[in-house]
Protein backbone atom coordinates (compact mmCIF):
# COMPACT_ATOMS: atom_id res chain seq x y z
CA UNK A 1 0.00 0.00 0.00
CA UNK A 2 1.49 3.59 -0.78
CA UNK A 3 0.60 6.83 0.88
CA UNK A 4 0.24 9.92 -1.77
CA UNK A 5 0.05 13.21 -0.54
CA UNK A 6 0.17 14.97 -3.83
CA UNK A 7 -1.96 15.17 -7.26
CA UNK A 8 1.09 15.19 -9.40
CA UNK A 9 2.55 11.96 -7.73
CA UNK A 10 -1.07 10.23 -8.08
CA UNK A 11 -0.82 11.28 -11.76
CA UNK A 12 2.74 10.09 -12.39
CA UNK A 13 1.81 6.94 -11.10
CA UNK A 14 -1.94 6.24 -12.45
CA UNK A 15 -1.12 4.69 -15.39
CA UNK A 16 1.03 2.02 -13.59
CA UNK A 17 -2.19 1.08 -12.09
CA UNK A 18 -4.26 -2.20 -13.47
CA UNK A 19 -7.77 -1.37 -14.44
CA UNK A 20 -10.26 -1.23 -13.46
CA UNK A 21 -9.55 1.12 -10.71
CA UNK A 22 -12.48 1.09 -7.65
CA UNK A 23 -12.57 4.50 -5.59
CA UNK A 24 -13.82 4.65 -1.80
CA UNK A 25 -13.54 8.50 -0.98
CA UNK A 26 -13.54 9.12 2.67
CA UNK A 27 -13.12 11.55 5.76
CA UNK A 28 -11.06 9.41 7.87
CA UNK A 29 -11.62 8.63 11.07
CA UNK A 30 -13.02 4.81 9.65
CA UNK A 31 -14.93 2.14 10.50
CA UNK A 32 -17.27 -1.30 9.47
CA UNK A 33 -18.84 0.64 6.90
CA UNK A 34 -15.84 2.39 5.42
CA UNK A 35 -14.74 -1.21 5.07
CA UNK A 36 -17.48 -2.89 3.76
CA UNK A 37 -17.21 -0.19 0.71
CA UNK A 38 -13.19 -0.74 0.62
CA UNK A 39 -13.86 -4.66 0.33
CA UNK A 40 -16.50 -4.44 -2.27
CA UNK A 41 -13.89 -2.41 -4.36
CA UNK A 42 -11.43 -4.73 -3.78
CA UNK A 43 -13.84 -7.91 -4.85
CA UNK A 44 -14.80 -5.86 -8.09
CA UNK A 45 -11.59 -4.08 -9.41
CA UNK A 46 -8.24 -4.71 -9.78
CA UNK A 47 -6.58 -1.64 -8.20
CA UNK A 48 -8.20 -0.25 -5.20
CA UNK A 49 -7.87 3.52 -4.33
CA UNK A 50 -9.17 5.00 -1.13
CA UNK A 51 -8.95 8.60 -0.52
CA UNK A 52 -8.80 10.55 3.25
CA UNK A 53 -9.63 13.96 3.03
CA UNK A 54 -11.75 16.15 5.39
CA UNK A 55 -13.21 18.66 2.87
CA UNK A 56 -13.43 22.13 4.45
CA UNK A 57 -15.61 23.47 1.70
CA UNK A 58 -18.61 21.34 2.79
CA UNK A 59 -18.38 22.78 6.85
CA UNK A 60 -20.02 24.98 7.10
CA UNK A 61 -19.21 28.36 9.05
CA UNK A 62 -20.91 27.13 12.58
CA UNK A 63 -20.12 23.43 11.77
CA UNK A 64 -16.56 21.54 13.07
CA UNK A 65 -14.50 21.35 10.79
CA UNK A 66 -11.27 21.67 12.46
CA UNK A 67 -12.76 19.52 15.88
CA UNK A 68 -14.11 16.96 12.97
CA UNK A 69 -12.00 13.71 14.72
CA UNK A 70 -9.08 12.15 12.87
CA UNK A 71 -7.03 9.03 13.51
CA UNK A 72 -4.76 8.42 10.37
CA UNK A 73 -2.24 5.89 11.89
CA UNK A 74 -5.35 3.71 12.63
CA UNK A 75 -7.00 4.15 9.52
CA UNK A 76 -3.72 3.30 7.44
CA UNK A 77 -3.75 -0.05 9.35
CA UNK A 78 -7.19 -0.58 8.59
CA UNK A 79 -6.75 0.10 4.78
CA UNK A 80 -3.94 -2.03 4.58
CA UNK A 81 -5.35 -5.57 3.63
CA UNK A 82 -7.71 -4.24 0.42
CA UNK A 83 -5.66 -0.84 -0.94
CA UNK A 84 -3.21 -0.07 -3.56
CA UNK A 85 -2.81 3.27 -2.95
CA UNK A 86 -4.04 5.75 -0.28
CA UNK A 87 -4.41 9.50 -1.73
CA UNK A 88 -4.17 11.59 1.20
CA UNK A 89 -3.45 15.72 0.42
CA UNK A 90 -3.55 18.70 2.55
CA UNK A 91 -6.28 20.83 2.16
CA UNK A 92 -3.91 23.59 0.71
CA UNK A 93 -3.35 20.93 -2.19
CA UNK A 94 -6.71 20.39 -3.25
CA UNK A 95 -7.52 24.35 -2.60
CA UNK A 96 -4.81 26.14 -3.06
CA UNK A 97 -4.85 29.82 -2.77
CA UNK A 98 -7.01 31.82 -5.41
CA UNK A 99 -9.24 28.76 -5.86
CA UNK A 100 -12.22 29.93 -7.75
CA UNK A 101 -14.09 26.92 -9.31
CA UNK A 102 -17.54 24.87 -7.90
CA UNK A 103 -20.26 22.59 -9.26
CA UNK A 104 -23.71 23.33 -8.09
CA UNK A 105 -26.41 21.14 -8.17
CA UNK A 106 -29.56 22.54 -8.18
CA UNK A 107 -32.69 21.80 -7.39
CA UNK A 108 -32.27 18.83 -5.29
CA UNK A 109 -29.61 20.36 -2.67
CA UNK A 110 -32.67 23.02 -2.01
CA UNK A 111 -34.44 21.06 0.38
CA UNK A 112 -33.64 18.66 3.73
CA UNK A 113 -29.80 18.73 4.29
CA UNK A 114 -29.24 21.48 1.41
CA UNK A 115 -31.59 23.76 3.18
CA UNK A 116 -30.01 23.15 6.93
CA UNK A 117 -26.30 23.56 5.67
CA UNK A 118 -26.48 25.84 3.07
CA UNK A 119 -22.83 25.25 0.85
CA UNK A 120 -22.88 22.00 1.71
CA UNK A 121 -23.51 20.22 -1.52
CA UNK A 122 -21.82 22.78 -3.55
CA UNK A 123 -18.60 21.37 -1.13
CA UNK A 124 -19.48 18.10 -1.39
CA UNK A 125 -20.19 18.08 -5.38
CA UNK A 126 -16.76 20.39 -6.04
CA UNK A 127 -14.92 17.70 -3.61
CA UNK A 128 -16.22 14.70 -5.52
CA UNK A 129 -15.38 16.42 -9.24
CA UNK A 130 -11.96 16.70 -8.17
CA UNK A 131 -11.30 13.68 -6.58
CA UNK A 132 -13.12 11.72 -9.67
CA UNK A 133 -10.84 13.98 -12.07
CA UNK A 134 -7.02 12.99 -10.18
CA UNK A 135 -8.19 9.33 -9.11
CA UNK A 136 -9.79 7.88 -12.53
CA UNK A 137 -11.86 5.34 -11.31
CA UNK A 138 -13.96 2.77 -13.46
CA UNK A 139 -16.16 2.80 -10.33
CA UNK A 140 -16.72 4.86 -7.17
CA UNK A 141 -18.20 3.46 -4.05
CA UNK A 142 -21.00 5.17 -1.52
CA UNK A 143 -23.06 4.08 1.35
CA UNK A 144 -26.73 4.94 1.04
CA UNK A 145 -26.82 6.02 4.71
CA UNK A 146 -26.59 9.94 3.53
CA UNK A 147 -29.63 9.47 1.03
CA UNK A 148 -29.37 12.93 -0.35
CA UNK A 149 -25.84 13.14 -0.78
CA UNK A 150 -25.96 10.09 -2.81
CA UNK A 151 -28.82 11.08 -4.45
CA UNK A 152 -26.60 15.02 -5.79
CA UNK A 153 -23.30 12.63 -6.46
CA UNK A 154 -25.36 10.11 -9.12
CA UNK A 155 -27.16 13.57 -10.81
CA UNK A 156 -24.34 15.07 -10.79
CA UNK A 157 -22.24 12.21 -12.70
CA UNK A 158 -25.07 11.90 -15.29
CA UNK A 159 -25.47 15.84 -15.85
CA UNK A 160 -21.99 16.69 -16.23
CA UNK A 161 -21.11 12.72 -17.72
CA UNK A 162 -18.44 12.04 -15.70
CA UNK A 163 -16.89 9.04 -17.23
CA UNK A 164 -17.64 6.21 -14.47
CA UNK A 165 -20.20 4.94 -12.25
CA UNK A 166 -21.56 5.01 -8.75
CA UNK A 167 -22.08 1.82 -7.17
CA UNK A 168 -24.02 2.43 -4.12
CA UNK A 169 -23.89 -0.39 -1.13
CA UNK A 170 -25.88 -0.71 2.26
CA UNK A 171 -25.90 0.69 5.35
CA UNK A 172 -23.76 -0.63 7.85
CA UNK A 173 -25.12 0.18 11.04
CA UNK A 174 -22.94 0.25 14.40
CA UNK A 175 -23.45 -0.69 17.44
CA UNK A 176 -22.26 2.84 18.90
CA UNK A 177 -23.88 2.79 22.04
CA UNK A 178 -25.54 5.80 21.26
CA UNK A 179 -29.12 5.07 22.94
CA UNK A 180 -30.67 8.21 21.09
CA UNK A 181 -29.06 6.31 17.78
CA UNK A 182 -30.66 3.81 18.58
CA UNK A 183 -34.74 5.33 19.05
CA UNK A 184 -34.23 7.14 15.57
CA UNK A 185 -33.23 3.82 14.02
CA UNK A 186 -36.67 2.32 15.91
CA UNK A 187 -38.17 5.39 14.48
CA UNK A 188 -37.55 4.30 10.82
CA UNK A 189 -38.43 0.60 11.82
CA UNK A 190 -41.53 2.06 12.67
CA UNK A 191 -42.10 3.98 9.52
CA UNK A 192 -41.49 0.73 7.64
CA UNK A 193 -44.54 -1.10 9.69
CA UNK A 194 -46.76 1.68 9.69
CA UNK A 195 -46.46 1.98 5.29
CA UNK A 196 -46.23 -2.08 5.31
CA UNK A 197 -49.57 -2.55 6.99
CA UNK A 198 -51.34 -0.15 4.43
CA UNK A 199 -50.55 3.37 5.51
CA UNK A 200 -50.05 6.19 2.25
CA UNK A 201 -50.62 9.44 4.02
CA UNK A 202 -47.25 10.63 4.66
CA UNK A 203 -48.54 12.90 7.18
CA UNK A 204 -49.16 10.02 9.56
CA UNK A 205 -45.97 8.77 9.04
CA UNK A 206 -44.09 11.86 9.66
CA UNK A 207 -46.54 12.33 13.20
CA UNK A 208 -45.94 8.57 14.20
CA UNK A 209 -41.93 9.43 13.99
CA UNK A 210 -42.18 12.65 15.61
CA UNK A 211 -43.95 11.24 18.19
CA UNK A 212 -41.41 8.54 19.07
CA UNK A 213 -38.42 10.69 18.72
CA UNK A 214 -39.86 13.52 21.27
CA UNK A 215 -40.09 10.60 24.03
CA UNK A 216 -36.48 11.63 24.23
CA UNK A 217 -36.10 14.49 26.30
CA UNK A 218 -33.05 16.26 24.75
CA UNK A 219 -33.84 15.68 21.27
CA UNK A 220 -34.36 18.69 18.35
CA UNK A 221 -35.75 17.48 15.67
CA UNK A 222 -34.53 19.34 12.65
CA UNK A 223 -37.00 17.74 9.99
CA UNK A 224 -37.86 14.85 9.42
CA UNK A 225 -39.31 13.66 5.92
CA UNK A 226 -41.21 12.01 3.51
CA UNK A 227 -40.07 12.70 -0.21
CA UNK A 228 -39.88 11.79 -3.93
CA UNK A 229 -36.55 9.79 -4.11
CA UNK A 230 -35.41 11.48 -6.94
CA UNK A 231 -36.49 14.93 -6.96
CA UNK A 232 -36.89 15.06 -2.94
CA UNK A 233 -40.29 17.13 -2.50
CA UNK A 234 -42.63 16.37 0.31
CA UNK A 235 -44.97 14.19 -0.45
CA UNK A 236 -48.56 13.87 0.34
CA UNK A 237 -49.84 10.54 -0.53
CA UNK A 238 -47.14 7.80 -1.17
CA UNK A 239 -47.66 6.48 -4.45
CA UNK A 240 -45.51 3.81 -5.26
CA UNK A 241 -41.66 4.99 -3.64
CA UNK A 242 -40.49 7.22 -0.46
CA UNK A 243 -37.66 8.60 0.90
CA UNK A 244 -37.83 8.86 4.69
CA UNK A 245 -35.15 10.69 5.93
CA UNK A 246 -34.46 12.81 9.35
CA UNK A 247 -32.01 15.32 11.18
CA UNK A 248 -32.21 15.42 14.58
CA UNK A 249 -29.61 16.89 17.59
CA UNK A 250 -28.65 16.01 20.87
CA UNK A 251 -27.01 18.42 21.96
CA UNK A 252 -24.37 18.88 19.73
CA UNK A 253 -24.13 15.77 18.12
CA UNK A 254 -26.30 15.89 14.90
CA UNK A 255 -27.67 12.61 13.65
CA UNK A 256 -29.28 12.17 10.33
CA UNK A 257 -30.67 8.45 8.39
CA UNK A 258 -32.96 7.31 6.23
CA UNK A 259 -34.69 4.39 4.80
CA UNK A 260 -36.83 4.07 1.74
CA UNK A 261 -40.17 2.74 1.56
CA UNK A 262 -41.45 0.84 -1.64
CA UNK A 263 -43.98 -1.51 -2.57
CA UNK B 1 -14.36 10.53 -40.68
CA UNK B 2 -17.51 9.57 -38.66
CA UNK B 3 -20.39 11.45 -37.23
CA UNK B 4 -21.56 10.61 -33.99
CA UNK B 5 -24.44 12.50 -32.04
CA UNK B 6 -25.44 10.13 -29.27
CA UNK B 7 -23.06 10.18 -26.27
CA UNK B 8 -23.57 6.58 -25.48
CA UNK B 9 -22.24 6.12 -29.14
CA UNK B 10 -19.08 7.95 -28.62
CA UNK B 11 -18.43 6.21 -25.35
CA UNK B 12 -18.50 2.67 -26.94
CA UNK B 13 -16.47 3.48 -29.53
CA UNK B 14 -13.68 5.80 -27.49
CA UNK B 15 -11.73 3.02 -26.33
CA UNK B 16 -11.31 2.36 -30.26
CA UNK B 17 -9.36 5.27 -30.77
CA UNK B 18 -5.90 5.64 -30.53
CA UNK B 19 -4.01 7.40 -27.84
CA UNK B 20 -3.64 10.63 -27.80
CA UNK B 21 -6.74 12.06 -28.64
CA UNK B 22 -6.75 15.80 -29.92
CA UNK B 23 -10.01 17.90 -29.10
CA UNK B 24 -11.47 21.06 -30.95
CA UNK B 25 -14.78 22.19 -29.15
CA UNK B 26 -16.36 24.47 -31.64
CA UNK B 27 -19.96 25.93 -32.39
CA UNK B 28 -19.64 25.17 -35.85
CA UNK B 29 -19.82 27.58 -39.57
CA UNK B 30 -16.38 27.40 -39.33
CA UNK B 31 -13.92 29.39 -40.99
CA UNK B 32 -9.65 28.94 -41.55
CA UNK B 33 -9.67 29.76 -37.45
CA UNK B 34 -11.52 26.69 -36.43
CA UNK B 35 -9.40 24.41 -38.95
CA UNK B 36 -5.89 26.10 -37.94
CA UNK B 37 -6.80 24.82 -34.65
CA UNK B 38 -7.74 21.42 -36.15
CA UNK B 39 -4.47 21.29 -38.40
CA UNK B 40 -2.49 21.74 -35.14
CA UNK B 41 -4.45 19.01 -33.35
CA UNK B 42 -4.12 16.62 -36.27
CA UNK B 43 -0.14 16.95 -36.03
CA UNK B 44 0.16 16.33 -32.53
CA UNK B 45 -2.11 13.49 -31.69
CA UNK B 46 -2.71 10.67 -33.21
CA UNK B 47 -6.35 10.98 -33.32
CA UNK B 48 -8.36 13.85 -33.55
CA UNK B 49 -11.95 14.76 -32.25
CA UNK B 50 -14.01 17.73 -33.06
CA UNK B 51 -17.32 19.08 -31.48
CA UNK B 52 -20.10 20.98 -33.33
CA UNK B 53 -22.46 22.36 -31.05
CA UNK B 54 -24.41 25.32 -30.34
CA UNK B 55 -24.66 25.61 -27.05
CA UNK B 56 -27.44 27.23 -25.76
CA UNK B 57 -26.51 27.50 -21.99
CA UNK B 58 -23.97 30.06 -22.76
CA UNK B 59 -26.74 32.25 -24.97
CA UNK B 60 -28.53 35.33 -22.71
CA UNK B 61 -32.19 36.01 -22.82
CA UNK B 62 -31.54 38.56 -25.55
CA UNK B 63 -28.95 36.82 -27.57
CA UNK B 64 -29.68 35.21 -30.77
CA UNK B 65 -29.43 31.43 -29.77
CA UNK B 66 -31.67 30.80 -32.54
CA UNK B 67 -30.26 32.44 -35.42
CA UNK B 68 -26.49 31.82 -34.81
CA UNK B 69 -25.57 30.39 -37.96
CA UNK B 70 -25.39 26.87 -39.17
CA UNK B 71 -23.74 25.27 -41.97
CA UNK B 72 -23.01 21.34 -41.31
CA UNK B 73 -22.59 19.85 -44.54
CA UNK B 74 -19.78 22.75 -45.60
CA UNK B 75 -18.42 22.14 -41.80
CA UNK B 76 -17.87 18.42 -42.21
CA UNK B 77 -16.54 18.96 -45.48
CA UNK B 78 -14.00 21.13 -44.20
CA UNK B 79 -13.03 18.72 -41.24
CA UNK B 80 -13.23 15.87 -43.48
CA UNK B 81 -9.37 15.86 -44.45
CA UNK B 82 -8.36 15.65 -40.77
CA UNK B 83 -10.93 14.57 -38.71
CA UNK B 84 -12.01 11.15 -36.87
CA UNK B 85 -14.45 12.28 -35.14
CA UNK B 86 -17.23 14.59 -35.28
CA UNK B 87 -19.06 14.94 -32.29
CA UNK B 88 -22.47 16.61 -32.73
CA UNK B 89 -25.51 16.02 -30.39
CA UNK B 90 -28.59 18.20 -30.41
CA UNK B 91 -29.52 20.67 -27.15
CA UNK B 92 -31.72 17.81 -25.90
CA UNK B 93 -29.12 15.10 -25.95
CA UNK B 94 -26.62 17.10 -23.72
CA UNK B 95 -29.24 19.41 -21.69
CA UNK B 96 -32.20 16.58 -21.17
CA UNK B 97 -35.27 17.50 -18.65
CA UNK B 98 -34.10 17.92 -15.15
CA UNK B 99 -30.72 18.94 -16.36
CA UNK B 100 -29.29 20.67 -13.24
CA UNK B 101 -26.07 20.82 -12.89
CA UNK B 102 -23.88 23.80 -13.49
CA UNK B 103 -20.03 24.55 -13.02
CA UNK B 104 -19.54 28.41 -11.72
CA UNK B 105 -16.00 29.98 -11.93
CA UNK B 106 -15.58 33.08 -9.62
CA UNK B 107 -14.03 35.92 -9.43
CA UNK B 108 -12.73 36.49 -13.19
CA UNK B 109 -15.81 36.16 -14.61
CA UNK B 110 -17.24 39.15 -12.99
CA UNK B 111 -15.97 41.37 -14.97
CA UNK B 112 -15.31 42.50 -19.06
CA UNK B 113 -17.87 39.84 -21.04
CA UNK B 114 -19.02 38.45 -17.82
CA UNK B 115 -20.35 41.59 -16.73
CA UNK B 116 -22.02 42.19 -19.91
CA UNK B 117 -23.47 39.03 -20.56
CA UNK B 118 -24.63 37.42 -17.25
CA UNK B 119 -24.35 33.82 -17.19
CA UNK B 120 -22.66 33.32 -19.88
CA UNK B 121 -19.51 31.44 -18.45
CA UNK B 122 -21.59 29.49 -16.33
CA UNK B 123 -22.70 28.12 -19.54
CA UNK B 124 -18.89 28.10 -21.00
CA UNK B 125 -17.73 26.13 -18.36
CA UNK B 126 -20.65 23.88 -17.76
CA UNK B 127 -20.53 22.61 -21.52
CA UNK B 128 -16.61 22.27 -21.36
CA UNK B 129 -16.85 20.52 -18.60
CA UNK B 130 -19.49 17.65 -20.17
CA UNK B 131 -17.79 17.69 -23.49
CA UNK B 132 -14.06 17.26 -21.78
CA UNK B 133 -15.79 14.09 -19.70
CA UNK B 134 -17.49 12.73 -22.58
CA UNK B 135 -14.43 12.94 -25.74
CA UNK B 136 -11.94 12.01 -23.00
CA UNK B 137 -8.61 14.00 -24.81
CA UNK B 138 -5.09 14.24 -24.02
CA UNK B 139 -5.58 17.94 -25.38
CA UNK B 140 -8.08 20.77 -26.38
CA UNK B 141 -7.36 23.46 -28.52
CA UNK B 142 -8.42 26.99 -28.24
CA UNK B 143 -7.52 30.02 -30.29
CA UNK B 144 -6.32 32.91 -28.06
CA UNK B 145 -8.84 35.49 -29.68
CA UNK B 146 -11.31 35.44 -26.62
CA UNK B 147 -8.82 35.98 -23.89
CA UNK B 148 -11.34 35.90 -20.97
CA UNK B 149 -13.01 32.54 -21.69
CA UNK B 150 -9.44 31.00 -22.71
CA UNK B 151 -8.68 32.16 -18.78
CA UNK B 152 -12.21 31.14 -17.36
CA UNK B 153 -11.55 27.59 -19.17
CA UNK B 154 -7.48 26.98 -17.71
CA UNK B 155 -8.92 28.26 -14.33
CA UNK B 156 -11.80 25.49 -14.58
CA UNK B 157 -9.12 22.71 -15.43
CA UNK B 158 -6.14 23.77 -12.93
CA UNK B 159 -9.11 24.21 -10.16
CA UNK B 160 -11.57 20.52 -10.68
CA UNK B 161 -8.29 18.80 -11.97
CA UNK B 162 -9.66 17.60 -15.18
CA UNK B 163 -7.09 15.24 -16.68
CA UNK B 164 -6.51 16.87 -19.86
CA UNK B 165 -3.90 20.09 -21.32
CA UNK B 166 -5.15 23.25 -22.67
CA UNK B 167 -3.12 24.35 -25.81
CA UNK B 168 -3.89 27.81 -27.04
CA UNK B 169 -3.09 28.69 -30.47
CA UNK B 170 -2.53 32.14 -32.00
CA UNK B 171 -5.52 34.03 -33.31
CA UNK B 172 -6.22 33.97 -37.12
CA UNK B 173 -7.68 36.90 -38.82
CA UNK B 174 -10.23 36.67 -41.11
CA UNK B 175 -9.84 39.06 -43.65
CA UNK B 176 -13.83 39.76 -43.70
CA UNK B 177 -14.49 42.87 -45.09
CA UNK B 178 -16.53 44.54 -42.11
CA UNK B 179 -14.44 48.12 -42.30
CA UNK B 180 -14.73 48.45 -38.24
CA UNK B 181 -13.09 45.05 -37.40
CA UNK B 182 -10.42 46.35 -39.27
CA UNK B 183 -10.78 49.75 -37.12
CA UNK B 184 -10.49 47.50 -33.92
CA UNK B 185 -7.87 45.91 -35.12
CA UNK B 186 -6.17 49.33 -35.82
CA UNK B 187 -6.88 49.64 -31.99
CA UNK B 188 -5.13 47.29 -30.35
CA UNK B 189 -2.52 48.16 -32.76
CA UNK B 190 -2.48 51.60 -31.33
CA UNK B 191 -2.00 49.75 -27.94
CA UNK B 192 0.62 48.15 -29.16
CA UNK B 193 2.73 50.84 -30.05
CA UNK B 194 1.86 53.06 -27.34
CA UNK B 195 3.18 50.76 -25.33
CA UNK B 196 6.24 49.92 -27.13
CA UNK B 197 7.21 53.69 -27.05
CA UNK B 198 6.96 53.73 -23.60
CA UNK B 199 3.69 54.94 -22.29
CA UNK B 200 2.78 52.75 -18.84
CA UNK B 201 -0.47 54.74 -17.89
CA UNK B 202 -2.99 52.40 -18.61
CA UNK B 203 -5.48 55.13 -18.74
CA UNK B 204 -3.79 57.06 -21.79
CA UNK B 205 -3.87 53.78 -23.80
CA UNK B 206 -7.66 53.20 -22.97
CA UNK B 207 -8.53 56.96 -24.00
CA UNK B 208 -6.04 56.85 -27.22
CA UNK B 209 -8.20 53.61 -28.38
CA UNK B 210 -11.49 55.11 -27.68
CA UNK B 211 -10.52 58.35 -29.71
CA UNK B 212 -9.77 55.75 -32.91
CA UNK B 213 -12.75 53.78 -32.38
CA UNK B 214 -14.86 57.02 -31.82
CA UNK B 215 -14.40 57.56 -35.26
CA UNK B 216 -17.03 55.39 -36.17
CA UNK B 217 -20.34 56.89 -36.11
CA UNK B 218 -22.15 53.70 -35.65
CA UNK B 219 -19.37 52.34 -33.24
CA UNK B 220 -20.99 51.78 -29.48
CA UNK B 221 -17.94 51.04 -26.96
CA UNK B 222 -19.38 48.64 -24.21
CA UNK B 223 -16.02 48.53 -22.65
CA UNK B 224 -12.44 48.87 -23.43
CA UNK B 225 -9.95 47.36 -20.64
CA UNK B 226 -6.42 47.18 -19.69
CA UNK B 227 -6.15 44.62 -17.24
CA UNK B 228 -3.88 41.97 -15.19
CA UNK B 229 -3.10 38.87 -17.45
CA UNK B 230 -4.73 36.61 -14.63
CA UNK B 231 -6.91 38.43 -12.52
CA UNK B 232 -8.49 40.77 -15.33
CA UNK B 233 -8.72 43.28 -12.43
CA UNK B 234 -8.25 47.15 -14.61
CA UNK B 235 -5.06 48.36 -13.84
CA UNK B 236 -3.66 51.96 -13.24
CA UNK B 237 -0.34 51.40 -14.35
CA UNK B 238 1.23 48.51 -16.54
CA UNK B 239 4.28 46.81 -14.71
CA UNK B 240 5.13 43.82 -16.68
CA UNK B 241 2.13 42.27 -18.78
CA UNK B 242 -1.22 43.54 -19.72
CA UNK B 243 -4.00 42.20 -21.06
CA UNK B 244 -5.84 44.55 -23.46
CA UNK B 245 -9.53 43.65 -24.38
CA UNK B 246 -12.59 45.17 -26.14
CA UNK B 247 -16.02 44.74 -27.23
CA UNK B 248 -18.09 47.25 -29.65
CA UNK B 249 -21.07 46.99 -31.51
CA UNK B 250 -22.21 48.16 -34.75
CA UNK B 251 -25.89 47.97 -35.10
CA UNK B 252 -26.54 44.18 -34.01
CA UNK B 253 -23.45 43.08 -34.34
CA UNK B 254 -21.13 42.79 -31.06
CA UNK B 255 -17.44 42.22 -31.83
CA UNK B 256 -14.76 41.35 -29.25
CA UNK B 257 -10.99 41.52 -29.69
CA UNK B 258 -7.76 41.72 -27.79
CA UNK B 259 -3.98 41.59 -27.97
CA UNK B 260 -0.79 41.30 -24.69
CA UNK B 261 1.08 43.84 -24.05
CA UNK B 262 4.46 42.19 -22.59
CA UNK B 263 8.25 43.60 -22.10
Amino acid sequence: MRVIEKIEEYRNIRPELTEPVGFVPTMGYLHEGHLSLVKRARNENKSVVVSIFVNPTQFGPNEDFKSYPRDTERDLNMLEPYTDIVFMPSPEEMYPPNYDSWVDIEGITDVLEGAKRPGHFRGVATVCTKLFNIVQPASAYFARKDAQQLLVIKKMVKDLNLPLEIVTCPTIRERDGLAMSSRLYKSLILALHTYESGERKAGTIRGKMTVLIEQEPLAQIEYISVADTETLQELDKIEEKALVSMAVKIGTTRLIDNVILED
